[in-house]
């Protein structure tokens, strides 16, 4: 088989080969996940259509997906014991949750402990406030946010963390497609945010993994 | 004299004309003012350079001048005693000053009580919390913001009255014009926020204007 | 039930959460919209798709639907009284009425008299001319328009009262999407006329409730 | 001497070359008129600085310049006797009048008679209204405008004639740089406006001569 | 029946309201077509799509479709016996073709002699020269090109008429939606093409209409 | 004195208020270093011109200036003694040193110990990989580049740690203004790619702090 | 039969006429072939979707389909026996191969002996270095990457041969339509790099075969 | 010294490092210059200011300098006795020069025969015609162009050789920088042009040099 697998990526940067799944046939992605599940015991497969799940379960029953963000888990995905989250992600609403779910599962299958709070919004201020504790209490905090993108300003202000933004694609009229909550995170007023490209949720939990494991 | 002075403005739509200043050489300037003067009284002129001032002042020395806007008025301006602001005009940080004043100054001069809180940015949520009960007490709320322009959808999800956006053009890379600022507040997810063009001050005025005498 | 539902917005900002229909299924749509409804008998939906509203109207009969703008409210709407209307949308064209419409329903949900005029586009002046009386007597002018945006710098030069222009997604080539419209009224000539994002017709009803109540 | 004057274009396409002033020193300018005048007996020389009319009127006495435009004419400019205006030229403010010169004394030198009228923006309807008569009687008309750019599309929706559009650089924030009035042109819901490119007062004029010479 | 048709649009700008197609559903077009057909005898319609010609054909038999541009004239089309053409359309390639089809329609509708040459390309510039004679016959040149938008130029150079520029959404990559065809024609260093919006091609007829009967 | 700052910003979210140097006169300058230094022993200036440095240091003798990037700390800035570099500093050239600097030096002054290397650009890709072994004893990389911004990826693809990407305004044509090397490290290929504002080596700084010490 | 195609083209500029098979129907496309067959034995389409060729199959069973980029071949391929390749084409990932293998049969109906590396991408940089030998054999190197398009850069700084970069429509968020990649490409710090249009496979190929043959 | 010279790049990929003037100061350049000239005798300098070359040319009177494009030959320039030009550069009007003398004298640095033609624009086609014959004897064709960018469509249509366009940032309006015949050259419908970043004609020199060399 021809799959040019790079099989020794984790050991160089410390985590391994991801399989991006919407853009792939099911035969294809059945030969890459057999090739790195005989190597790596488990691998993690993003923006996988239900359709196509339903072909991988048949040959990996051992394996979990996420409707709302298309994450694809196959081989077992060993319970983190700790009870404080190494990484919390919020956002504004429930529409940025195809993002905030891909962050969610991938960090778990790094084997992080992520906790999500999806309802924090700016345009409500006391919401985010009410969550003030539980957020002090990560190493990390990822911010999604669409719209006006606003989010990860207030949130910069108010926390000495690692603030990850990740503009989310919805919107409509100057909002469609996330550039102006880009443009937003990226001039924030508040000191040290950095950003991930439009709907990049897996690029944020890689950056979160790379600052708790780098 | 030929200057084509629209002397029923005021009539036809409840504010009179206004001179804009930039473009115009002092001697044009002195001759708009002497026609108008004639007829109302009192003038006001915007993005007046100060060399071109010094002139005016000659010839009009009951004339007042700001010069971080650059507004001037001739002409008495009649203080207005009432004591709960009209307007409240907020803004982020001090650089956003030179279009908190030509909103502040087109409003005294248009008889209104304005108040103006310069230092309310919301990467220090706890600066706007802490004028909560002053802003309450105004009729209509000026929220002037570059950079990332959030302070009006924060602002927006706090208070009642009517939320006027200013994008002002401070702000480098992805910042630098004030469009990042704009559209931000276009698409805010906070409800009836409206929005002026970049660092247009005056506008915001008339604006408010129109709401509290239309 | 989780449905984090800000009830005490009404309280806090003077007017109720609003739910947005699009992207929510029936079944989300159906307990959203029992849970609102028990605290304040009626709820607006926005952007409702028709064949989602016939699944709705069996459980709440006493409802009423726009097809033209997706506007659904549940509850029942108390008719107003008045005959001089608070609030008179303008637009230029029959393809403006998907937001006409949005404006025009979520103000009468919030009890507001409103008058809409759907063909006063510039193009033929004299039809603008001929509603002025009409147009005098409303508290507040909403106007929609495409292609180049132009109406509300004419309407603004014309009438006293805040003017809320809002930009429209409808035309082709260099007016696709509405951004001409949008930057055509930001920069219009005519003195506080204020913008919502294209097509927020939702927003642009908030903003007018705003001044009408605020 | 080796400029590559194209002597024969007025024989190929109805006009002579025209020099364009801006970028060329004073000595090639001498050079250039001189042998063009040689041949044709006048010459047009647009967007030409003051300090180099200075020195070419050392050498070409009988010249005219206009400081506003910085179009020069040198040689006679025989006046041309019809009362009736073959081209009116309309513009919304004087801002504009630096375009608006470069089309009159354009087509004033390629023997057409025109007509200005710069204070008929559409913020002030009544201005354009009062015109009507006028405009009727010439055979082309030319609009520039700035900002928004509303003009051309009320004209057209009056007149029956041709209407070339031109946008002006006049304005700021999203009107900066003409592209707004430009879009807001080509989008008119207006029928068969024409546009030209950002401030080329001298293409419309061409235009407009190609319309009533071709 | 309440269409707001503009009975008096022929009388006041010299060319009747025509229906744009493409939005109306086929029991509002026959209404509308009743309605015109009553008063003027004949009816253009732009952007129709062949589906809903199949319907109105059944009421209104006398009448023409063309598929490659969606115009369909309701009513005779009397012939037009000269033999000079008042109005040439070039093209570039078979894909301008769809707009080349609106502007010749519109034309024969409005009563002229137009002809058109659809493959003059300046990638292969003897194309064009071997068309000189036929195209200095006509009064107004229209020209419609696709990705870069070369040919407008071109012609310009060659020919003394006007010359209205189309610029057609043809293309994929930096051409894509017709913008750089747009742009390069606005800058043309041709002198005296004046531009329509991208895919306008009933708008550049209305203009030629204009130039030759204004 | 009511220059408004945040003494507490250290306590809440880790690092101290910095004072933007470029818009503020030296009058200005002196008061707020005077008052931050009454507290905190030591400020850092950005952004500040030289001429102005020539005037704060007559007041504040011990402070040091770097006319390269515009930072100026006044106060001692105690020597770190680690060997190891904390921070890692990347630039593919020369002309990128004014925003090395400012990360440099603004990490210096948190008391991070910094190495940085300007000449290790993908265009002669033997650099780079000479200092493997240097760079993978950080803890974190910032990377500047300007132009096509490509080192970011090949880092982000070479190492394991945090990769903070930070756009140059360096280029000409279509990588003026930096933002082809912004959208660059956006859709870098390589994972885990976090990014700042075009130019904001502050906010690096800040971030990479964040990550350390957060 | 009324094709005007152009059968003198190769003998003027050295390569044949192709045929753009997207957007044309099968019986013209049938004509088109059967024309060009007559004249030249061979003719390739691009483009060409699979519900198309199994009708031309039909007729032209001597010919060859690529699926992944719509080449399609009718007539004999003459194989190229050289062992060295002329030209070599690279790119970073296997999103890249629908324009990869236009290039490619496109150089090889044109005669040349061509190899491709499909995953050589920047973020591993390890597998480029892998194949620097054979790459150095070719006399030209095609160079196709979406992303952020960094290989091109990587690639001139490595190599003395022509380097023709295609940018790839391959990417989400700033990436998506492939002008980062055309953006990186043009502002490329490797010096001599050229750049074709968006996923224009075919551009590059004729790019280079002007390079060996021209 | 330290300045990090790549004295292997010519063995590397064929041609010498090259000093960038604009942006250092003349210490600097002198001492870059004299370390370069003692391996390599000399050296080319681009966008030179001619207040630096008066200072260079003390140290090194064997030198060459072009006021128009800034490009410095320190070291003598060995003729080039070919009669038939190996490269030929086209440009549409003398306001390209200041890039069509830096591609030649670029190429006459690397010891190719050059030939220029600047006044051969496409709103003259005949003075294109009459060059056919010299440009036919090149082996690579330079074309430099701003405004439309049409001249490289034209070229690529009449000659066999490959082309190589450089956008010129000449023109005002939509053609304002550039970038508009950037996409009108990337855009062409003529196949296999290549382009540069706007104004880089030292890129354009090293790609036709890789042609010739590589």
């Amino acid at each position: 088989m021809n799959y040019n697998i790079d099989h020794s990526r984790e050991k160089r940067i410390g985590f391994p080969e991801v399989v991006y799944g919407e853009s792939k046939d099911v035969l294809t992605l059945l030969n890459i996940i057999s090739e790195v599940v005989k190597k790596s015991k488990k691998v993690l497969i993003t923006k996988l259509q239900p359709e196509k799940y339903i072909e991988i379960k048949k040959t990996f029953p051992l394996s979990f997906y996420d409707k709302v963000s298309g994450v694809c888990i196959v081989g077992k995905l060993k319970k983190n014991k700790k009870m404080k989250p190494e990484v919390v992600i919020l956002s504004g609403g429930t529409s940025d949750e195809f993002v905030v779910n891909e962050v969610y599962y991938t960090l778990s299958f790094l084997g992080l402990q992520v906790h999500k709070y999806l309802d924090v919004g700016v345009a409500g201020i006391h919401r985010l406030m009410s969550k003030r504790e539980e957020i002090k209490k990560a190493k990390v905090i990822v911010v999604c946010a669409g719209f006006e993108g606003a989010l990860p300003t207030v949130v910069g202000g108010l926390f000495s963390q690692p603030v990850i933004g990740v503009p989310i694609s919805v919107g409509y009229g100057v909002a469609e497609g996330g550039f102006t909550a880009l443009n937003s995170m990226l001039s924030s007023c508040a000191n040290g945010v950095t950003v991930t490209n439009i709907d990049n949720g897996y690029g944020a939990a890689i950056a979160a993994y790379r600052m708790l494991k780098g």
